[in-house]
């Protein structure tokens, strides 16, 4: 059983067949024909030489087939933390050397290790702390961050920047200097692809081609104009004309690297892991958990943190840079048919296959190309819109996307998600410090009690019924004490106060002291705490203390039982209330 | 009003009359007696010169009595805080340096400032987050460690150290150069204090003396200390053999004092004094609460933050340390009859004709018997029962205590505190990921609906209820999706999901994506999503949104009419369920 947990291979593989292998074969190819381009250019993006790109979509894969939880989630280089890594590596190294390769290493196998722990820790539920706001403001971010950091190869220039005002100032900067060859190709394959994306697939259904199929098509059309573009850029030894390649690739499979155990650089790059494993495993669950939702599976968010761990693990020791699961790959790979893990190990291979035989070909393949792919793939993530629902939904929600979007643009990538997630919780603490509570009175004539602010109800200036709607705990705990004795003072003649408890599952230590503290300054003021409807296990729990031997009141199963029995005690019923 | 607010003084001082000011000038004279050696006493502790702490008792006290909303709190230094000023500067200077006397001029002014802003923001929630047993655990430690860090001045050697380990070792090095007259003062202080605090009160209330009288007389002990040690000093001339005197004090009035503009400082102190202002606001708060209670009066913590804030402004600007409320003497205070914050006011005016008069006296003094009264002081402060009783009641938060306690001993106040802090909202954080909420189904023949798990009730195959007993947030949204799913995945039969939703008071943006996710993943599951007892303001923010015109079920009022419908629907209720 455990094993099965931490090995989720054993669920699928011993009853994988033919059918399946079949199924799992044809989307491979797909999923491969795609990866190609987009590991070239997600290694690009992140600065990195294009053959690292390549090696992260190799071993990975064929772990996560082993660990991961997801059916369908195609692990590898992705944008956004492509973008990440080039921001966590900038202030390091230049782009591209040897420091700046390690340094890449180092942070996939960090990253692994930290999602792995989380993962044996159970630890999942941290990522519950990347609200969604804030989460589809960083997305939307950068994905305008990194096209923008794309267009100095769309125009054949020398730029650089980690945020919108820098990459903006240094590309008006070397505007003069661009290349008109580079200009053609990289907004010939802008074009091409934008209709790939907006108009073939319609027009293929228009001609009688399947939905799905016309999908995939369109999928494979950067892989039609990286074929395309080399060849024009061989042909036309466009490399005299200025026209930046991507230049001879090592031919080979990646080799066993171990990572820099540089102390200073591990700490360095901490956060940045940190921010990249938790960034990428919301994603990962998110795109997982949808896609297992069409076929009624399941997947594990904890078992997730160790598949994309370990992937990421494989990663960093194959010489590779963060993975993580990719959103529009993994739903490709869903719909053209895989149905098990064994999809990304077959993947894996293909892409081993063309490290060794076309790298050769590859080194024809213009720069600019693989930035229209990016810049093309990443304008799929900008939700500008979601920005006007937030608004009209929630203030304070749109208030933490905001805070990320400004920030992420602005200053980096690590700045507005920290901000962000800080936002958030400090939103949330703020509100949970606030427990909802109302003091109610006796629906006349019944046993029932309700809110005296909604409803006309029976009171008793002698007994106060204080209605808690939340468990009691530390955040909450000083809110209460404050609600009681605001109550007791502005009451002169209250002699009786009762916590009324039916949604209370929990008092911790903190709220015990409280209640500690309320019994006693309620009898300083001359007035008796009472308790009813006090939830059985909370009650055991208070059984173990001197809580309920110090309480000043009594203890009533009902609230109606409190009532009669403190209403009467001293003013009956029919007295005027 | 709104002036009212923030000028508490004006609340209570159009209506001070005699009476008010002859209780008021008693209790003074009473804290004044108290407050000379403790004040001398906790600037020593700080590695402070004396004089310092005589200088925070008087600006700080006026300034509280305006702005500070507790009748009797007593400002000052104290003891803890006095501890942490000493650890946050440790690292920067040599104790009694002008550059370590500038840094708690600093320390005093930023938590001055930070203080001030979270009272004017209304952030004084959270304080909350300090949890009773992190600050329990902190302050025992921290009395340990400040008790171990006092015995070099009994033994009349040099050692130095900022947790229970340091100062052993250091302690044990220097044994060998232990001082027999300093030893014999010290020792005498400390016993005759500790029989002062433990025999004197029953023996004076024993001979007829009133039990608050022997309390207040019993208080005043430390001051008789003092008086005895320094004649003997002076007459025996023991500073000629050896026995360490607090010297020289300049006389007269603190003068206006600029604190060092230095950035670089400030940043190395942000943290110490974020912690030390925090640490202090809610001890402050709790005395403060406790003592208002007993006369049925109001103290506002968001008004308290700014009072102190104030007296750390003032006690900074006038060459001070960092103040805030102490316990012993605020219930010195109380005890003695103290009406209004004037009392305050009165004894600092008290502190100033000392400083004006008494230092030349001071100079005779030993640093044995400062120690001694601290060691006497903070061993009230160490509680540690309360770990058995937080143990007994509550293993989580016996943890962030014991994590607190050991912390602080084996490293520092600062890591202690933060270890505390963080593991309790990390135990917080990890509880509310999982939202309570319980599957439920009809008690027969009733409209009634409970927890499967508990109670004998009716079912129905094809549908599901589930009913979620907390709002739904970005915290437990996840957590929502997975237990929606995997009730979907485990009933192949399902056709129907309600979520009955009486207690969910607020869905954020998170939860209602996650809303939107359970609706479609059901959809491709084939099952329909409804709700039911959807409550007004929630249903008012979901009209707002797509997300009604999305749902794939209906809106039920009652859970009942849900029942009724989908049950009946395909499945009528006579049928074997």
């Amino acid at each position: 059983m455990n094993l099965k947990r931490y090995l989720p291979v054993l669920q699928w593989a011993p009853q994988y067949d033919r059918s399946q292998a079949t199924s799992d074969l044809v989307a491979a190819l797909i999923v491969t024909v795609m990866l190609i381009p987009q590991s070239l250019a997600y290694a690009l993006l992140a600065g990195l030489p294009p053959q690292i790109g390549l090696y992260a979509s190799i071993l990975p894969l064929v772990i996560y087939a082993i660990f991961g939880t997801s059916r369908t989630l195609s692990v590898g280089p992705v944008a956004v933390a492509s973008l990440m890594t080039a921001a966590a590596l900038a202030p390091l190294a230049e782009a591209g050397t040897t420091e700046y390769v390690a340094g890449a290493v180092v942070l996939a196998v960090m990253s692994g290790i930290m999602l792995t722990v989380m993962g044996v820790l159970r630890l999942g539920f941290l990522a519950n702390f990347l609200s969604h706001p804030v989460i589809s403001g960083f997305i939307t971010a950068s994905g305008i961050v990194i096209a923008a950091s794309q267009l100095k190869h769309i125009f054949g220039i020398q730029a650089s920047g980690q945020n919108l005002l820098t990459i903006g100032q240094s590309l008006i900067q070397s505007m003069g200097e661009a290349n008109i060859p580079t200009l053609f190709i990289g907004t010939g394959a802008l074009l091409f692809l934008t209709f790939a994306r907006k108009q073939l697939k319609p027009l293929l259904i228009h001609s009688g081609v399947g939905a799905r199929s016309a999908d995939i098509i369109t999928k494979t059309a950067p892989i039609l104009a990286v074929l395309v573009t080399t060849l024009v850029a061989w042909q036309l030894r466009l490399d005299t004309q200025g026209v930046r390649l991507v230049g001879v690739v090592p031919s080979g499979l990646p080799e066993l690297t171990m990572p820099s155990l540089d102390w200073e650089l591990w700490q360095q790059l901490a956060v940045s892991a940190l921010l990249i494993s938790v960034v990428g495993f919301v994603e990962s669950v998110s795109v997982g958990q949808t896609l297992a939702a069409k076929r009624r599976q399941r997947i594990d968010p904890d078992q997730e943190l160790i598949g994309l761990g370990a992937a990421n693990l494989g990663s960093g020791f194959s010489g590779g840079m963060p993975v993580t699961g990719g959103f529009s790959r993994s739903v490709v790979n869903f719909d053209a048919g895989a149905e098990t893990p064994a999809a990304g190990a077959y993947t894996a291979v293909g892409i081993a296959l063309a490290t060794l035989c076309l790298t050769p070909a590859i080194a024809y393949l213009p720069q600019a190309t693989l930035a229209a792919t990016i810049i093309v793939a990443v304008a799929t993530l900008i939700d500008l819109p979601a920005l006007g629902r937030t608004w009209r939904y929630s203030r304070t929600d749109f208030g933490a996307m905001l805070a990320t979007i400004v920030l992420t643009l602005v200053h980096s990538v690590e700045a507005g998600i920290v901000a962000g997630v800080a936002l958030s919780i400090g939103l949330f603490l703020y509100r949970t410090s606030r427990p909802h509570s109302a003091v109610v009175g006796r629906v006349p004539g019944t046993e029932h009690f309700r809110n005296v602010l909604r409803h006309d109800v029976e009171l008793c200036p002698k007994v106060i019924f204080l209605r808690v709607d939340e468990s009691l705990y530390f955040a909450n705990a000083r809110f209460l004490e404050e609600t009681v004795m605001d109550l007791a003072i502005d009451g002169p003649e209250l002699k009786h106060l009762v916590l009324v408890c039916p949604a209370v599952n929990l008092v911790d230590a903190s709220a015990l002291e409280s209640l500690e503290a309320i019994n006693v300054r309620l009898k300083d003021a001359g007035v008796r705490l009472h308790l009813s409807e006090v939830k059985g296990p909370v009650m055991d729990r208070l059984k173990s203390t001197e809580f309920l031997s110090h309480l000043g009141g009594e203890l009533f199963l009902s609230t109606y039982e409190a009532w009669q029995t403190l209403t009467d005690r001293k003013a009956p019923l029919e007295e005027p209330v």
